[in-house]
């Protein structure tokens, strides 16, 4: 029953309600006239306290398609925050106006502060590092639609593994899913954290390898997940020069993977991958951006009693 | 006969006009459903040169629950203004995309000058130390939904009561109907303008007193109108901090009110009210919060000929 | 067949296909409710990557009259370029939410740069000095509208000319008609380019002259243009503060101006114009601007096939 929740994690949601909301998803991708009035009449509340225009953008058409509308602010500038209010009574207020909360915030834990205030339900649109459960339920629906099965997927990570949190968000949700595999590549730097290697994947004896190279593990994946190297989790420029080009996918790299192998990344895209790849029919991160309106359109139905 | 009419202030409307709008505003309540087309095709511009988060929301929220539509802009920057515009062409242009118009300004006039030049109803969103009508018409729906009467009531008013413009201009339509008395309840540097008590409430016979603590008045009082001590008001910093603290609403003072005492504030609250009042059933300022939005729903529907 | 198709510069458009849309404008302008759901479901991204509240204002309310909805930013501060994402990944993702987008950039080509990369019809609203199509559309609307046609006509084009990429965008548009003449009033040092008359009159074998000063060609024409003299345009300060009053349209030069003689400007304007010429019946910029709303609505409905 997901009528009335809040989605603060992506384990807010049973293995059983995130196959629900991707079934409705893919239901909406086929027919999307058949839902185009299902939340006439409701409003999205987008607040987001920090810049994110492809999540805000892809919240908002969710809603819009729906036949919903839509009202917030796009910057911590625009809010009441400057006039000193808390975060709890501009929450208080706010969602006694709308229907749904999407809320993006620097702060860690903002939207779960946000959920113990609100009159209606709260999806956490990012949090600082913390967690980002859209993100994983936009990968999750991709993998479906494109892969056809969340099991028995052999899935290498790079870049970025030990401050990504959707990398660790997504390692976690497929985690639940039976003889999934992981391949994680990255520099010693970025490794994967332990506390992800031992309270999570080995406890549930799920094989996983780490590797150095891109290369040495891109023929061996049905999803290669790439992902940003963000300047802002170095602790020294010189750290920063050094990687951010180590882990570059390009046409070449290509060449060793397999012919059924997606490529997927969050997005935004710096230079991680080259553009080159784009042409590529395995390069599948926008179609992922598309998904993660269709699953944003599956959450909001469900969280607000639509359907 | 509100229809293409504007509110720049309190006055601009009758008693009889005021009771119209606020019974509108019940049915609203009542039965939302009903309204949720009435404003079908229509678009409100919602033009705040400064931003006021709470108070965008609301109107927007009231027209897309009427079915309507919104455009506008959250702060100055983001206006024509910037390349040398007027505010009379600015207004000339956009009136003629739209049908409503809420506006919000830091400069006193500002409203007053869009509606001359507006092809279609100016409603003041708040013109800096001047009015802001629908906050005051927001207080009425509150007091009418939870006390059953404009008439007859004890109404304390708490905090800064010289530059309070919320405060003046609910004395002022509280006095225009009968029975009601006031106590005013702020350090002497904040006190009640003598305008207001020679010039309104004098003449009309009305009952009032001045005091100067807190605990001196809540147990007389049917209503506890508490405000925002701002800081820009004040002349220097010593005297901000000296006074800020002096006027705060805790669970301790609640327990000399009366048992059907309810408070309001127009928020945002800093923390003029201790958060552990939140929980009284007397606390009625996120109830208030809401009424506002219905209100604007009202309002709204009338100005733009849509009931 | 303009289904699906960009409009990046003023000539993408055939003069049927003008025509096309200045007759469904004016259908529009007839019977507006006949056209109150004809974008219903469909989504406008308005993408500023710099400040334009006029002609944001007026897209966003042309496709929400035509029962669309919209979503976007209002300046580069709120969108991911921040975060080092090009302009193609942004229009891939945000193109696959919506079904066409209004592009606005001070780099010139962007808005062409956009198309190549986008999945839905891009509108151009303005590329630095480059191109504003809709602007032209909206100029040509009006003459229809108000001069009754777009040939035999004698334009006067008064300011900056030099710089002013409305003023060649209209002239370009209207030599595409028959019989119309020019007038080019302007300082030496802001002079119709060379290159436009070598070009592009001269070829055609279109009548033009120049003059320097307003009073001498404000008999002459049919149709008044008005541009503004922009500070950023000029290379010295001095040479700004000398000209920039040298052609303000005031009363006294009206009274040379024929009677049915109509002024327009495409806004917003400084002091080019004085106030008190907007009082004269001949003053149809603010009627201009009105136009643009409707024009901007067939655009929308033909480029989505809605129509």
């Amino acid at each position: 029953m997901l009528n009335g929740r809040h989605l603060i994690e992506p384990n807010d949601l049973s293995v059983t309600e995130i196959d629900e909301i991707c079934s409705l998803a893919e239901q909406i991708i086929v027919d999307p006239v058949s839902f185009q009035d299902v939340c006439r009449g409701k409003i999205l509340a987008a607040l987001f306290f920090e810049p994110s225009t492809r999540t805000r953008l892809s919240f908002e058409a969710a809603m819009l398609r729906l036949g919903g509308a839509v009202e917030g602010f796009s910057d911590a500038s625009s809010s009441s925050a400057t006039k000193g209010e808390s975060l709890a009574d501009t929450i208080r207020v706010v969602s006694s106006y709308t229907d749904v909360l999407a809320i993006r915030s620097p702060k860690e834990g903002a939207a779960l502060l946000a959920s113990k205030y609100s009159s209606c339900p709260v999806i956490n649109a990012g949090d600082g590092g913390h967690f980002h459960p859209t993100q994983t339920l936009t990968d999750l629906l991709t993998v479906r639609q494109l892969k056809g099965s969340l099991e028995g997927q052999t899935v290498g990570f790079c870049g970025d593994l030990k401050f990504g949190r959707t990398v660790h968000s997504l390692v976690q949700a497929l985690s639940r899913y039976p003889k999934n595999k992981f391949i994680f590549i990255s520099p010693k730097e970025l490794q994967m954290p332990d506390y992800m290697l031992k309270n999570i994947l080995e406890p549930l004896k799920i094989e996983y390898r780490s590797v150095e190279r891109l290369e040495d593990a891109i023929g061996d994946v049905d999803i290669l997940y790439m992902t940003r190297v963000q300047k802002e989790r170095f602790f020294n420029e010189q750290d920063y020069i050094r990687l951010k080009d180590s882990y570059i996918l390009d046409n070449e790299k290509m060449k060793l993977a397999r012919r059924d192998m997606i490529v997927l990344h969050p997005l935004p895209r710096v230079n991680e991958i080259a553009v080159e790849v784009d042409g590529d029919t395995r390069a599948a991160y926008f179609k992922q951006a598309k998904y993660g309106m269709f699953v944003r359109m599956a959450l909001i139905a469900k969280l607000t009693g639509s359907l």
